[in-house]
């Protein structure tokens, strides 16, 4: 990037070079400032939206407050690019969300300005009051500072935190950075509530802002200022956060410094806990983003002066498109089906869903926890609820799961997308754990469907189950087995063997590794089962198997420790069969980000490296033979 | 018990019965429910003042609502003595929480009217909406009503449950059952805000009534009769509940069924979800539960004319005292210490570091999830967090324990009691997942103390890493080895070999079954290894005994599936040594109430249990023997 396009930008190393500014340097800042991410962010892909809307709020925060010894906790953290670029990250932002390169979250490994790694949403109020009352009990005078997007605001563990720090002594500030979405609209009555504070004007002038591309002037600044006169208490007599002892502030103008700013210095020298409630607009000052904030949540790379395009060829369908599908079509045949998502329409794919089955689709908010015994209730009544779920967001609901769902043995079905890593997002979206996590619970089982078309088929198996199912898929596309236009399922609980080898050495594959397993047994001439299972384990075949075989190996992207593999192994010793196993998956590491088919590789989890380790433990083809 | 003492309870046998009898008679029916509760739980043991706090709600509920048709959740659940004497389980109230007896929770199984199994906190609200939402799919006008205490209200879960249902055109009733007191007095801000909705005078009378040990007329009859005119929104313009979406009613006497049936039948005929807020005395009726509610939530047998006695002989120390202990010691030791708790300060024995520490005590409600976050933020600082949480509460942190703590490999040391089975409580208390759940996630080591002595010094060793320890440990007492006053702990992740048999066959055991296996060792001469570390293997010692020993026997009490004993085939599988390893522990099913040992000893996990299944695998003392 040419630096002549930001000569106050390229000045700003760190915050206190730009404490140093004036407010009208500021300005010119924060207006820097966004064009530099909306150009970034082109480049490289990434979230854009949450990110146009923090500009001024970064701006102010770092300019009231002494950070890094004052600590922000952005919840979720898509929207801290502004403020990696003001903190010394700059120059890498061309690296973002790329193998060795920035994280696309706050990372406390990267600098001590991200004093808490984010990226699953509602932790940060937590987070900051334990900062606060560390600082507190050290005896050090500095701010726990968290700010909140008004979608993460729904789960419960904000709330947790709310009820916790209105009692604390603690210089603890919340700001609730009100922009009315969440990655899927928003929903429920806190966001009801929310609208419900602003007044209609503002509130209705607040969505109408921002015709041009990239605006000099903040423009919500005339609103702004009269809110500002308006702020201590007025627009309504006592909130919601004021019944849970914070000091409530706002609504303020979060895109106006000439607001932000003097809001901040006052609340500095104010005692006890602090709420500060900000509107802003995602994708402000980007009229395609304000326009379709949710299309701009997390685009790939784009022209800016041209906007998202449909590519050319339509890309492979992924799993979430085969789920969603599938969701449609069971639908239409069983009209007990209910379809639930914790705030994840999108990402879930069940927009489609939504549009046909309004009635029988429940987008409840972030509230992992919720929507699992919300399912639970409902089952209980002869409803049959589809629980579309990311693998890391299930690890919200676990007990829920366990004390709601499987304890009483009801009929469940869990959609677990994004299982195994997940590529940009890092190692705190890896579906990594869910094998272990899940198949320990009784009553529970779980499917590995290797390929677009077995998703379907064993979406339709689960469904029919009398007992909760989870059905684990990984993000993105699998190898282009189209699925059938059926609904038929395949046999609960059972695998098939995909290849007869020479050689007396079987892969168990579980799930879409299956397709590298197969490319590896090629090359090794060795057998391969499509486990299918992870839980329950296919025991018979595998006694067969291992019958008939010497040396085996497992397959599966999710972590070693407890996964299918184990369960392989633990089949084996209560059957007495001895037999050298061979357990593939990941390490017991956190894997960062980075691109997908990369990660897989350099965990040895592509053909070539299931063949180099099978090799390595068990020797090259002419190691072994059957005997014909 | 005499029939003559309860001639009225005696003909309900179903709520039909009890919708028959006229208001007089109902209060009747109250009072000798009441005595009922009260001598029944005398006999058996099992929660007391919960109980006789909602007698009269109880009564009230079965009078308006069609129940079973009408779908009553209790939250929590310990307070569903009298909803189950009133359901046809009155005669099976003296085998309760023991083994084939009637469960101490709501439990699906074992009646149409208990229609959703609870125990864990706070799940009421949304499994009631599930039904409710159900009932208006299926066309069914039916009402969902969740009872929920004020401290199962602090929980996120219940948030996101109102947060959801206040938008949604529901027959859901919500009833606030608001006693002033979760198992641990209450703490935060919603407490304080429940305190404050109610009048002054009114709360106070509230909390002075009830001098005898069991009253014919409930107490709050004239405060309440002035308070239901009131009722309708006098005592504050707007509550919290009204900004989530509901209609709220209250608060009324819950005691008083002049009050409550009449508030209910109204309620009936609003449409839209319903908050009603019933205030109750925990141990209302019966004066030393009324005293002292904590000691009274959950005695064992005793005497109603005398109370609760301390035994003549104190019982042996229990693992909860031992970890009390330490951590006072450790908190003396080293001043950046903090404990934090999620509402179980009696329970985990935190009362002592409370009244020495009071400024780095934190009971946060509630709130396991926000306990785990909190942790992290002030690890972060240089505090150093100690967690005690029960195992199977932990469930509800899991995905902060990943994402928050191990993610950014934080030192927070989780202290998990009730680990494995839990007794009279049963299969939602179980803590037999930890070890599964815990060891998948990168960053996290598991201790598991064999005796008391061994627990203080794994605390110790826990306390002094650099990353998250989690240290679990079984409800009750243990074989009684006294812990050294000394604060030292042990080598991390080494285990130590206990017993060196003749036979070729080495024990494993993790935790507190290592002195049933040293018993079954000396029937069997078995080698015994203490492993002490669920994570990390001590894989130098483990190598050495495979290399000793022909069979391995690995012992925990925790799920098979996932957990230490595969943890111990995965050593073995990583280092390709191929032994047959027999796994013991808990198998693949939710195990009921019962006495512990009992229930160990029907698992097989008592030493003839261990002893006998090794010789079914592995043949009898004489079958294999170590060459001198």
């Amino acid at each position: 990037m040419s630096t002549n396009s930001y000569p106050l930008l390229t000045t700003v190393n760190d915050p206190a070079d730009l404490r140093r500014l004036s407010r009208a340097e500021l300005k010119t800042l924060a207006n820097e400032l966004r064009a530099f991410v909306l150009e970034s962010v082109s480049r490289t892909g990434g979230h854009l939206s949450s990110n146009l809307g923090t500009v001024e709020l970064t701006v102010a925060l770092h300019k009231v407050f002494n950070t890094p010894a004052d600590r922000i906790v952005w919840d979720v953290g898509h929207q801290s690019y502004p403020h990696k670029i003001l903190t010394g990250r700059r120059d890498r932002m061309s690296t973002l969300r790329q193998l060795g390169g920035l994280a696309g979250f706050p990372n406390r490994a990267e600098s001590e300005y991200d004093t808490f790694g984010t990226a699953h949403s509602s932790t940060s109020i937590s987070a900051a009051l334990g900062m606060a009352l560390a600082a507190r009990q050290k005896g050090e005078n500095r701010f726990g500072i968290a700010v909140i997007g008004d979608g993460a605001m729904t789960a419960g563990m904000a709330f947790e935190a709310l009820n916790n720090a209105g009692v604390a002594d603690a210089n603890l500030l919340v700001i609730l950075n009100d922009n009315d979405m969440s990655i899927s609209p928003p929903v429920g009555a806190l966001n009801r509530y929310l609208a419900q504070l602003m007044s209609g004007q503002f509130y209705t002038k607040a969505r109408d802002v921002g015709k041009q591309v990239l605006k000099p002037v903040p423009p919500l600044l005339e609103l702004a200022k009269r809110l500002e006169q308006q702020a201590k208490g007025m627009v309504v007599p006592a909130t919601l956060f004021e019944k849970f002892g914070f000091n409530y502030i706002g609504p303020i103008d979060g895109h106006d410094l000439d607001s932000l700013i003097p809001t901040l210095e006052n609340i500095k020298s104010l005692k006890g806990p602090q709420f500060l409630h900000v509107v802003t607009k995602k994708g402000q000052g980007y009229k395609l983003a304000e326009a379709d904030p949710v299309a701009y949540h997390g685009p790939g790379k784009f022209d800016p002066a041209v906007g998202l395009v449909k590519p050319a060829t339509p890309p492979r369908q992924t799993f979430t498109q085969v789920f969603g599908q599938w969701l449609c079509d069971m639908a239409a045949k069983d009209e007990r089906l209910v379809g639930i998502t914790p705030a994840m329409r999108e990402g879930s794919g069940m927009v489609e869903f939504e549009r046909k089955f309004p009635t029988r689709y429940y987008d409840v908010g972030i509230a992992e926890q919720h929507a699992v015994t919300f399912a639970g209730g409902m089952a209980c009544e002869g409803v049959k609820p589809v629980v579309a779920i990311y693998s890391t967001f299930l690890q919200r609901a676990y007990d829920q799961l366990i004390h709601d769902v499987a304890l009483q043995n009801l009929p469940v079905v869990f959609a677990l997308d994004r299982a195994g890593l997940v590529g940009a997002d890092g190692a705190t979206h890896a579906g990594a754990y869910d094998i272990s996590f899940v198949r320990c619970v009784p009553n529970m089982s779980m499917a590995c469907p290797a390929d677009e078309r077995e998703l379907r088929q064993l979406l339709t198996t689960a469904y029919e189950q009398d007992h909760p199912v989870a059905v684990r898929y990984p993000r993105g596309s699998g190898v282009g087995v189209a699925p059938l236009a059926e609904l038929d399922g395949l046999p609960f609980g059972k695998g098939e063997v995909r290849r007869e080898g020479k050689r007396r050495l079987a892969i168990l594959a579980f799930g879409s590794l299956l397709y590298p397993a197969l490319e590896a047994a090629e090359a090794l001439d060795a057998s391969v089962v499509n486990m299918r299972w992870a839980k329950p384990i296919d025991t018979e075949l595998l006694l067969r198997i291992a019958a008939s075989h010497d040396e085996l190996v497992t397959v599966e992207e999710g972590s070693i420790m407890g996964g299918a593999g184990s369960a392989v192994t633990e089949a084996l010793n209560a059957a007495g069969v001895l037999r050298p196993v061979l357990q593939l998956g990941l390490p017991d590491v956190f894997i960062e980000h980075g691109d997908p088919a990369k990660l897989l590789s350099l965990q040895g989890l592509d053909a070539q490296g299931i063949q180099a380790s099978i090799e390595k433990r068990f020797g090259a083809r002419q190691a072994s033979s059957k005997v014909a």
